[in-house]
Order: C-alpha cells, then structure tokens, then sequence
C-alpha cells in the first residue's frame, strides 16, 4: 500500500495545501459516482491548471502510482471511480476550471477540461449559443470527452466526437500534448483527439478542449404519437426524416409498459390518454429551429405533417397524434426511470441495434422474457431515433423465484448476447465501458481491436496506471 | 528489383487472369494521378472480393513487396500513385464495387471500398437519399475515407468521417477487421475506424464501408453577395448562421482577383456585376432544406434576411445582392480554376485558419506578398464557411524575375508558415498528406503525433510496405 502520509505530503508541498484532501469525510464525495460506482481513494487532488496536473502525473508516474481521473462523476458505468484496493489517488478537475473563451465568429469554445456543461451553456447562451450535447446529468466537459457523452438530441447534432475540433491532454508520464485544433478543417494524418474520446481517460488526462458550439433555437414544436406497435413507430420516424431532417431534433419511443407507471406514479402529470390503455407505443417528436416562426410555424408544420401521414397507408399504425408543449411532454419522458424505480427492481440496458432493427430487437427480447422469466416485465424506452433502447426489466423482489443476485448477470448476458449476435447491436450504446461492462467488452470485442489498444497502452501509459477499465 | 514475370504468374494464379495487368500502356492509367502525381509500377492488381484482397496482401506481405492501394487516383496530392522506384504493386478497388446495400430507415448505405461516388448516388436517389459530400471529382468509396474528404457543403453535413459508421479494413498482412459497424451510437471504447480515416491507407485497405446518408433537399436557394472587405463577408457569415444555421449549406468566398478571370474567359457566365469593378470580395450563399416550399420558402427568407442585414449596422459593408439560380452562381465558383490557369502559372494552396481569423490571414498573406513577392498576384477564394480558402496564386513567368522552380519552394515555405505559425491553421484544409505535403507534415507534426503512429505502424505494418506517405 502506498504511503498516504508521505505523498499528501509532497503533493501539498507541489500544489498547495487546498489541493489535496486526505481526510475519510472529504473522501466520500471522490469514492462514489452520482448513481452507480464505489470505491476507495488512496487520496484526492485538485490541480488547478494543466501545468499543476502535467507535475502531479509526473509525480505519480515516478512513484508507480495509479491514478483515477474524474470529472462530476456522473457517469453511469463506474469508470470514474478509484477501485476497491484504496491505492488509487484520485486526480479531480474540478478546479481546473478556469479557461472558458468563446469566439462566436469561429463557433468555438476553448474550455478547461472541469468545466461544467451547465457553466458552458451558460456563457454561452449570452451569445446566443449553445453545447448542443443534452443531457440529464451536469458532467465536466473532459468527463464528456472520455464517456463520449450523446444524449437525447444526438439525432440531429451528433454525440461528443461529432462536435469536437481538438484537446489538451496529459499522459501518463506528465507531457502535455497539445491538440487544441480550432480548426474545423485540418486534414493532416491521423487525429488523435480521436484516441482520447470514449476512451474512459485510459490514454490520458483530457485537461482542455475546443469544442464547436451552435446557434441556440429560437423555437421548438412537440407532439406525442401513439403507435400500435413498434414498426408503426418506425415507418412514422422515416417518414417525418424524409421531410423535416433539418429541425428534427429528437425521436423518443416509449413503450407502454415503461409510460403507464410515470403516470401512476405522478398524478401531476397529464395523461394525454386519460383513462384508456396507452398504446403500444408512443412517440415524442420534437422539432427545433433557429428560423423565427415567421418564416417556419414548426407547430403547424408538424401537425399538417402528422396529417398527412395518418391519411397514408402507414397511418393506420398511428392510433392518436397529441400536440402540445415541450416542458409538459419531455417531463414524462424523464419521469420514466423514477416511474419503474416505484414499480419493483430495475435492471437497466443501454442497448443500441440498426435502426431498422428495433422493433424486431424489442419483440425478440420481450418473448425471450415471456418464455423463460415470466415474472420480468419488460419496460422499454429510447431514442429510437438513433437506434438506441433502455431496455429496462422491472420484477417484484419478494415474489421472484430466484434471488436478485442470481437473476441479473443471467438476464444481462442473455439479453447482450440477443443484441449483440442477433441484432449487430451494443451492449452499450452511450455509457461507455468501464467496470460495469467490463466482461461484456472482454467478450465482444475482437482481439484486432484489443491488439491496437495494447500497443496504446503500452506507448500512451506501459505501467497501466491510468484508469480501471481495461480495453487491451 | 521484384520480379515482375514471376509475381505476375502467381497472381493470374491465384485471381484470374483479368485481374492482372503488366503491360506499359495498360499500367499508365495506375500510375499517374487525376491531376498530380507520377509514378512507375511493377504491375497492377484488381481484386474484386475483399477475400481476393486479403489473399492478395497476405501474398506480398510473405514476398515483402510493396503495395500502393488506389481508388479511382483523384486525390490532390499524390497520396495514392507509386513512386517512381518502379517496385510497387498497385492494388487497384475498381473491381471491387458490387456491395452496395440501402437500409432506409437506418439512413445507411454498405458499400464495397470500390464503389464510386456517383455510383453511390445513384443507386440512393431512387430512394429519395444521397450521400451527403459533394465534389467536383468522382472517387471511389474507400478513397474518400482514407482521404477524409470535404467538399462544398460541409459547413451543413460535415466530412466524411462525420458520416461514417463504420469500415471493413484488409491489414497488410491480409488480416480482415470487420468493423462494419450500422450503429449511430456504439460507445464501447476506442473507435477503430478513426485510424483509417484520412490516413492515405497507410495502415490498411479500406475495402468496404457503412454510410450514414441523408435525405435529398427538395429546395434551394442561393445569393451572390458583394462584400467590401473580408471582415464584412465574415461578419455576414455570423449573421446568416445564427438564423439559418438549419439550411445552411455553402457558405464560399472569391476575391474580386479570382472572380474576374472567369467572366474574363467565360462570357457565357454571367457577371452580375457586369462592367463595374466586382468588390474585394463575392459571397456565394446556398440554403436547402427537405421542407416542401409551402412550409418554408426558401428564396424569400434568404432575400427577407440578406435585406434585414443590409439595414442593420453591419450591413455597411455589403455593396450588392444578387439573388438568382443555383445552377447559374455555382457556374462562377467551378470556373475559377481553369480562370486562373488562362492567367499565368498558378500555385495553388489548401489552407485553413480559424474561421474567424480568415479576413486577417488573407490580408497577412497578400501583405506578406506585395512586398516581396509583387510580381505574385494573390487569388484567393474558398469555403470561407469551413475556415477552409484556395489562395491561389499567379504570375506570368515570362515577367517573373525568378525561375519557377526555384519560387514555388520559397513561397511554400512562407505561405504555409504564416498560416500554421502565425494563425493556429493548417497547410492541408482537406487534400490530405501524401508526398506533396510530405516535408510540411514532417516539418509542422509534433514528435507526440508522430509516436503514435509509430507505433500504430509497426503493430499493422511493420515491414512499412503500404502506400508512400509517411506519418511516423
């Protein structure tokens, strides 16, 4: 075991006393994710700089230490967390916030790697710009880059990698590289901001960032759409592309399964079905454009078009077609976890399949369930929009016929295996890898994959200090 | 020297007889590029199965004989002709083009590395899609990925590894990597594909791609937009963008010397400024959409909103607008080139800076020019919209003082430093590295980029047999 003692106390003598806490109680906070994860911190430190965290890496890399970077800490696969051994030093960016420069002729940020997304959008939106990476949680921008956060807007403006032009990040070893490209043409061999995204900070510390930013919509139109089954909610999706890809900005899909407890559950809440049974499937469909309402009327444009569908042959899947506000149907759609969480025990999946598949996926999935665990009720919703699906299982704990512990990797490796080799999907369409999918990555990805991150690794970071997940 | 006859035998062997040819008229098409490049080839190879293609590579690995992979040989800068040594092979896709696989509502295309653009395009219009980059030349597939390429309306739809899900890659041992992946969201760890991405196939042969493709527009409009000064044709960028940011598609730019040789030598072509002096600068604005026109009227919100900005404060340095057919403005921009060649010798430049440090970079360069250079006239023009502009520029070297060979070096050398010293930018916006940008990608790389590819080389290509650019 390292000696805390000795390096708190070198670390303060490097960066000052504020920067490093090595008190249990100061711990906690840098131990465990916003929902998932645990562990235990050898200690924390908070450089404030990128130099300060170059020293700091230096320091650790000379005294073989492992190191866990962390932004918010809000990442749902536990790949920000120390592990359980307590040798891990925490390295948080939460003071390396300071640089927030925004050029509104390029379209570009230049932000310190702990800024806060609420703290870009708000310096932003001033200039009439936004981050368009939507998203429930409030992360650090370098947390973003390594989870390659997506979101559910990713329909029209892409994920993290989408939106990207260059980092700053600190190996293993201390050396700063600098790839602050803010350029959004450069086409010089390869692009190694790309080895730094998504790849759960595993290859480097991502302490700064150009980022491309876009005008914030000057109006929005919604419309929920009940779909008598999954296909019907596909072919409406490809329909309205075909019209509206230009302000099409998010396709939700919820089953009914996964909407009827947010209504149980949230009387304030309006049930736009009111006390009929909810359809297979209903739609959230939402336009935004930077165009004022004077040149586009989004709400009539998406009515006339829901109009026009209904009265094709297509439309005979639609069952009701609800306009409405934004704020009132995106609260539905985000009361859906707590909704289920009310329902009984929640196994979550961030599953994504082909478009085109997702309506097959789902029928597959829920008649593997039918047959072999009757007593799992299958809840699913997503951004059908991107092919992506959080299929989630909800089961009475008490009246379960087998214990929970049992029961979760069974259902985990079946329904991956359903997605992965049936349907060419992900076990993970969004959250990234870390501990949590760890023996789903070693399972199913091909060793040509493990052998160009091994030789990564090997130059980027050999002694392996750098993070939990394993990807080589 | 490898021995032609025998290798030449063991490959009519091994893929028939047609796929070889050896002949010196049969090989010239191979070994000279669409405008640039030259080269000498041991012999060229036309697989037409990516197993052919493996068994093929798997060949000269064993025999240690260097293969030059090439598409339909329409890049820049002469990343994809053999060298001059006469010892490589020229692995040939143009047989390799019968994959070509549209799934609608996953918007993606799978195509063999071969497949050509206009191919491509025309199998995805029948189904009211395209493939969103737009060139003046027709490449193949595979040659668009490993070239990254741009074209006119990335400011809307982005490059091509914006529009890529995923790639099939024969290594140069002949290992197949199947990562054809259908995915929008797939975030489980490093992207693979993003090494082969503009990396000339140095690391491996694209042999097969999956596409993100998007809805074809059912509307344009376009406006030719005089500009006293590159800061006002900037400031108007800014303006249009914050409105229209959702059909913005081109935003091009062409300096008052580059847009008066095309009517010069093209009367045909329309000059709305007809016998006035053009001004310093012509905006060329296209918006589309896939709205019809009765939801949005494209031509009128563009004249409503070139009008608003006329009036408001920056609108000063606007000198005219001209509203009129696509067709008809993009006549102008397309012509350019072949204007300037009727002009003198033309050395041409792919140059990016920052978007909004694209007025102060031209007024730097032709500065940097007029003093020591003032027999060198500057013609700059380009996707001001990308950050991206062609300064061209022409003398007549009859006049010039200095012999062309010994001038082209030294303007280079100058032009190049200023834009990547001076302005953060790059000497290759979208062309790519290859020989001719050769020694200022070893001149402007930092020792950290080059380490990884490195390293990235010897685990794929160890024996250094593929392709002739160097990234390590």
């Amino acid at each position: 075991m390292p000696d805390a003692v000795r390096i708190a106390a070198d670390l303060r003598a490097m960066l000052g006393s504020d920067a490093v806490l090595t008190e249990a109680e100061d711990l906690v906070r840098y131990e465990s994710g916003w929902r998932y994860g645990k562990g235990k911190a050898l200690l924390a430190v908070r450089p404030g700089t990128t130099a300060e965290v170059s020293k700091l890496m230096a320091y650790c890399h000379a005294q073989g230490l492992r190191v866990m970077p962390q932004g918010a800490n809000t990442g749902l696969v536990g790949a920000s967390n120390p592990d359980a051994s307590g040798e891990m030093l925490v390295l948080s960016l939460e003071r390396l916030n300071k640089r927030l420069e925004i050029d509104p002729i390029n379209r570009t940020a230049v932000v310190d790697g702990g800024v806060l997304l609420s703290s870009l959008n708000e310096a932003l939106v001033a200039q009439g710009l936004m981050f368009p990476i939507d998203l429930g949680a409030d992360p650090t921008i370098g947390g973003m880059i390594v989870t390659n956060t997506g979101g559910t807007r990713l329909l029209k403006y892409g994920d993290v990698r989408h939106n990207l032009q260059g980092v700053e990040v600190v190996l293993a070893d201390g050396t700063v590289v600098d790839a602050l490209n803010h350029l959004r043409k450069n086409n010089t061999g390869l692009d190694l901001k790309q080895l730094f995204v998504g790849t759960s900070g595993v290859l480097g510390v991502v302490t700064g960032a150009v980022l491309q930013v876009v005008p914030v919509p000057r109006q929005q139109a919604t419309a929920l759409v009940g779909c008598a089954s999954g296909e019907a909610a596909l072919a409406l999706l490809q329909a309205l592309e075909r019209d509206l890809a230009d302000v099409f900005t998010a396709y939700e899909v919820i089953s009914a399964n996964a909407i009827i407890p947010v209504f149980a559950h949230h009387p304030d809440i309006r049930n736009p079905y009111g006390t009929s049974q909810p359809p297979a499937y209903t739609a959230l469909v939402e336009l935004s454009s930077t165009l004022p309402i004077e040149a586009l009327d989004l709400p009539e444009v998406l009515e006339e078009r829901l109009g026009a569908f209904l009265e094709g042959e297509a439309g005979e899947g639609i069952t009701d077609v609800f306009m409405g506000k934004p704020e009132d149907f995106w609260a539905i759609r985000h009361h859906i976890s707590e909704g289920l969480r009310n329902e009984g025990k929640v196994l979550a999946f961030d599953i994504s399949v082909p478009r085109s598949r997702m309506a097959a996926f789902t029928t597959a999935a829920v008649e593997l369930l039918a047959q072999d665990y009757p007593f799992v009720r299958a809840c699913d919703f997503g951004h059908w929009g991107d092919g992506g699906t959080h299929l989630n299982l909800v089961w009475d704990e008490a009246a379960a016929p087998v214990p929970t512990a049992e029961l979760v990797p069974v259902l985990q490796a079946r329904i991956y295996e359903l997605a992965v080799k049936g349907f060419e999907g992900s076990y993970s369409a969004e959250h990234g890898v870390g501990p949590h999918n760890q023996r789903f990555y070693d399972a199913y990805t091909p060793e040509s994959v493990k052998a160009v991150n091994h030789a990564l690794k090997q130059l980027l970071d050999p002694g392996n200090l750098m993070g939990t997940t394993r990807l080589d």
